[in-house]
C-alpha cells in the first residue's frame, strides 16, 4: 500500500525539479534576465558537461556482473518493437512540420515512448512503492539508458544531422552552433554536386555520424564509466576521493541545470504546449499507451515476474526523460515535442 | 600537527575546485565550445541563482544566537581598518587604468584583500588542523561574509555603477546587459544636464543604489536565510524537505559553476595573470600581507584567545573568495584583477 507519507517523499521529490524548471521559464520569459544566445549556452553546458559526468557517476556505481539478464533483454526487446512499430506507421504517415525529416521522427517518437525519466522521477516515486528491490532494478535500467540508448539516441541524431547536411548542399539548416560542422561544410563542392544526383553512400554517412559520436563527451563518459565499475566491482579498485569530488563537483547541479534550461526552452516558445495540441495528444499516446504497452508485451515474452514485472512496466510509465529533451535541443531535432513530454 | 592524511584531505577538497576551473577554461580557450555571449549566460546563472540560494542555505543552518560578539566585532573591525587604509592610500596613488574609478578601485582591493574563501577553501584546510571547532568559527565567518560583506560589497557596486551612469552622461560603458538599465537612461535629458554641471546628490545616488539593491537576489536570499534561521533555532521551525530540496537543486551545483565561469573569464583573458605584472604583485600583498595584518590587529585588540585567535587569522590568509568575482564580472569592475586572485 502507498501510505500518505509515500505520496509526500514522492512529491518532495519532484517537485524541486518543477521549481528549477519554473525558476528558468520565469527568468526568461518576464523577467528577461536571458538573452536566446545565453540560454543556449547554459543548454551546452548541461549536454557537455552536466549530464555526461551525471552519467559516468551513475554507471560507475553499478556492479555490471550482478545486473538481471532477463531485465536487459526485455529492456532491448521493448526499444527494437518501439523502432519497428515507428518506422511502419511513418511509412504510411508523415506529420507536418518538423526540422528532422523521418528519421528525426524515429528519433522524437522513440525518446517519448521508450525513454522514461527513470533517475530522477522513477527512482523517488517506485521506491516509495517496492522498496530497494526498485531501486536496484531501475539503477540498471538507467545505466542501460545511458551505456546503450543514448549512445545509439545520439547516433541517429548525428546520422541525422550528416544526412540533412550531404543532401542539402551543404549550407541551409544545419544543427545548432557547432565549430565542428565547418569541416564538412568546407568540402571540395565537386563532391558536393556528386552527392546531390545520388543518395549519399550509407557507409559515409556511417562514419561521419561515428566520428561526431567519438567526440561526444558522453560517449566518453559512459564507456569510461564502464571500465571504472568493472574495474571497481572485480579489482576492488576505489575512485581517489579527489576525482570522485571532482566529478561531483559539475554533476551536482546537472539535474537541477537540465530541469533550467528545459524552463528556458518552455519560454522562447509561443505557448507552453510548444508543439499544438493535435501533436500533444499524439505524444501523450505514445508516452503513455504505446510505451508502456510494448513494455508489456516484453516482459511477458522475456518471461519477467513479480517485482522485476511490476517495475519495470511502471517505470515504463514515468513522463519522459529530461536527456533527450537536452540532445533535441542540442541537434535542434522536434525540441518543442520532447519539451512537452 | 599536519599528518599526511590531512594534507590529502585538504588537497581533495581543493583540486576538484581547480578541476572545474580549468574545465571552463579548455572548454573556451582551446575547445571554443561557448562563444563570449553565452559565457555571460552561464556567469548570470551563477550570479543570479546558484550563488543566492548557497548563501540562503550556508545562513539558514546557522545558528544566529550562538555567534560569538568578539568574532563579529574583530570581523567587522578588520573591514573599517582595510577601508581606511584603502582610502588613505588612492588618496595619494591613483593606479592607471581600470574601469570603476576611485571607488571601484576600493571595491577590488576589499574584494581581495578581507573577502577570502573561508566556504571551498576554508573549512576543509581549517578543519584539518583544528577539528570541529574550526568548523565552526569558520561557518560564522562565512555567515557574517554573506549577511554583511556581499551585501555592502553589492550596494557599493551599485552606487559606482549609478555614479557612473549619472556623470557620464547616461551612456557610454554602463556595467554588463541588464535591462532595468534602460530605465535610467530615458531619463528626461534636462536632468542629465543638470547632473553634468554639479555632482549629483548624495542621496539620490544611494537611493538609485538602494533601489538596485532590493531588487538583488542576493539580498533576499541573505534575508530570508536570517529569518529562517531565527524561526528555526528559536521557534523549532523545521524547512519542509520540498522546500531544502528545491534550494540544494540549484544551489548544490553553485561552488562548481562559479569555478567554471571562472575558467571562462580567464580564458577570455589575453594571459593567465590578466592584469599584468605590477598589478599582480599588488594583488598578492594586499591578499597575503595587509588582509592577515589587518585581521592580526583586530583580533589583538578584541582580545581573541586561542582556538578563535589562530583560526580566524588563518581563515584571512586563505586565496581570494569566489563571489566577489562574480559579482566584480557582472559589474564589470576590474574582474581580471578578481580572477587573479
Amino acid at each position: 500500500m502507498i501510505s500518505w507519507l509515500d505520496v509526500y517523499h514522492v512529491f518532495s521529490a519532484t517537485v524541486p525539479l518543477y521549481v528549477a524548471m519554473i525558476l528558468g521559464y520565469l527568468s526568461a520569459k518576464h523577467l528577461n534576465i536571458f538573452s536566446l544566445e545565453q540560454c543556449a549556452g547554459i543548454n551546452k553546458f548541461v549536454a557537455k558537461f552536466s549530464i555526461p559526468l551525471l552519467s559516468f557517476q551513475v554507471i560507475s556505481q553499478n556492479n555490471p556482473f550482478k545486473m538481471s539478464p532477463r531485465l536487459i533483454l526485455s529492456d532491448i526487446l521493448q526499444k527494437i518493437l518501439a523502432f519497428v512499430v515507428l518506422a511502419v506507421v511513418l511509412r504510411f504517415w508523415h506529420p507536418t512540420g518538423g526540422r528532422g525529416g523521418k528519421l528525426g521522427w524515429i528519433i522524437t517518437g522513440l525518446s517519448v515512448s521508450v525513454l522514461p525519466n527513470t533517475l530522477i522521477l522513477g527512482i523517488p516515486i517506485l521506491s516509495a512503492i517496492d522498496g530497494d528491490a526498485a531501486v536496484n532494478i531501475l539503477v540498471q535500467i538507467v545505466v542501460l539508458q545511458s551505456l546503450i540508448w543514448y549512445n545509439i539516441l545520439l547516433f541517429l541524431f548525428e546520422i541525422n544531422a550528416v544526412r540533412k547536411i550531404t543532401s542539402s548542399g551543404a549550407s541551409i539548416e544545419h544543427r545548432g552552433n557547432d565549430n565542428e560542422e565547418a569541416d564538412i561544410e568546407q568540402e571540395p563542392k565537386e563532391e558536393v554536386a556528386i552527392v546531390r544526383t545520388r543518395s549519399p553512400g550509407t557507409g559515409k554517412i556511417l562514419l561521419k555520424a561515428w566520428q561526431k559520436l567519438i567526440i561526444n563527451p558522453n560517449t566518453y563518459a559512459t564507456l569510461f564509466g564502464l571500465v571504472w565499475a568493472t574495474l571497481h566491482f572485480r579489482l576492488g579498485w576505489k575512485l581517489p576521493e579527489m576525482i570522485g569530488k571532482s566529478v561531483h563537483m559539475i554533476s551536482d547541479g546537472g539535474l537541477g541545470m537540465a530541469m533550467f534550461s528545459l524552463g528556458l526552452f518552455m519560454a522562447s516558445q509561443s505557448s507552453i504546449i510548444a508543439c499544438g495540441t493535435k501533436m500533444a495528444i499524439i505524444t501523450m499516446v505514445l508516452k503513455f499507451v504505446l510505451g508502456p504497452a510494448l513494455m508489456v508485451a516484453s516482459a511477458f515474452s522475456i518471461r519477467l515476474r513479480s517485482t522485476l514485472f511490476r517495475v519495470t512496466i511502471l517505470q515504463a510509465a514515468l513522463p519522459q526523460g529530461i536527456v533527450p529533451f537536452v540532445f533535441a535541443k542540442e541537434y535542434n531535432v522536434n525540441p518543442e515535442i520532447a519539451s512537452t513530454g
